[in-house]
């Protein structure tokens, strides 16, 4: 196991569940359909939101809009704290306080750029696309000035990024395995239901083997 | 649709998606496995954390531990921001730009109090339980008074609330609607795999009825 690149990444709840090495942060963050961004409002309060982002290569983008909050907030070169869980199954202990749950999370700190360049934010919007649904943009139309103009993108590096990850079964202390209480581990996933095409759809319009084979990936189940 | 509590909880974008009212909030809290709980450290920065929450009545229950950092800065008194997002669906238009995600979510503004009191905590543990796995404080072990001092829980009042929905298909300008794009919803659902026995499981122990017939709610598929 990688060290913790900065203080405030490492693990220290259950070191054992920490990881710092990029192919693992990577993953979970392109598992992940949507992370949680947290600032500070020059209040000096709290804030959170859910949104979608996407990697590529050491980059975090993060997806919002011109007419946010956030994104001000953002623009200003806010510190944040990105967030990213994917919940891999519920963990049924012999007692209550031993209950956990299997889970990815990824925390990321950093100041966020925006994208301005006009190459760059092609690409962040085309990852973005690809990163919920992955090949989408071969058929969907490209973002006009006008709408390349009305979007916010901005850019974090993962330098300072840690995984936790918990896996296997109840930990439960020896004196309670006797109990008669059913024990184990319940697999969670992210699972498509069946497509329902827009009502204005064009005639002959098939539905795209990337929509009826979507999947998340994820541990086997 | 009810009034905003409060300036920070009222939905500025896309306002028709906003609800303020206790019903729509508490099903969505009902629902969510996890939150995300942020919160400014003593040094002005953002940390966000996932968790396990439950709802009783107007009070959200926040579970943490005792060695948790988080939970020693909720214990301070410190303002938090409570977010709880579901997942419905992927959105796909026939622009990328118009993309969107189908969701529910709510935000909780507060200062969070520890609970202490022992009747409380006994609610608080046994519905946190409850909220994961409806039917399982039926069989588990209860806490000892130890395992309740190593647990803390926080109460947050639900007065501070609102909802955000996004449901239904695409939007797409009519100018798009002749491309040669499929457009529609591919709808998510947070699906349990085959239930996992521990291998160290008391002899003639049954999977129980609500593992293998868990079913987080939500809109039917």
């Amino acid at each position: 196991m990688s060290e913790a690149p900065s203080e405030r990444t490492r693990v220290r709840r259950h070191p054992e569940r920490g990881a710092y090495d990029r192919q693992t942060v990577g993953a979970i963050l392109d598992e992940a359909l949507i992370c949680h961004v947290a600032w500070v409002t020059p209040e000096g309060e709290p804030r959170v939101i859910p949104t979608i982002h996407a990697r590529a290569g050491d980059t975090l983008y993060i997806h919002g809009s011109q007419a946010s909050r956030t994104l001000r907030a953002l623009r200003a070169g806010a510190p944040v704290c990105v967030e990213a869980t994917i919940l891999d199954g519920l963990v049924l202990a012999r007692s209550t306080p031993m209950h956990s749950m299997n889970y990815r999370s990824v925390v990321v700190f950093g100041s966020p750029r925006e994208v301005t360049d006009r190459e760059e934010m092609d690409l962040a919007q085309r990852v973005l696309v690809e990163h919920v649904i992955p090949g989408r943009t071969a058929d969907a139309r490209v973002p006009t000035d006008v709408e390349f103009k009305e979007t916010a993108i901005f850019a974090l590096s993962l330098e300072e990024a840690s995984a936790k990850i918990r896996t296997g079964g109840p930990g439960d202390p020896d004196e309670d395995l006797e109990l008669p209480v059913w024990a184990g581990v319940l697999p969670l996933r992210l699972a498509p239901g069946e497509p329902e095409p827009d009502d204005r759809l064009a005639p002959g319009i098939q539905t795209p083997g990337y929509v009826t084979g979507y999947r998340r990936g994820g541990p086997t189940m």
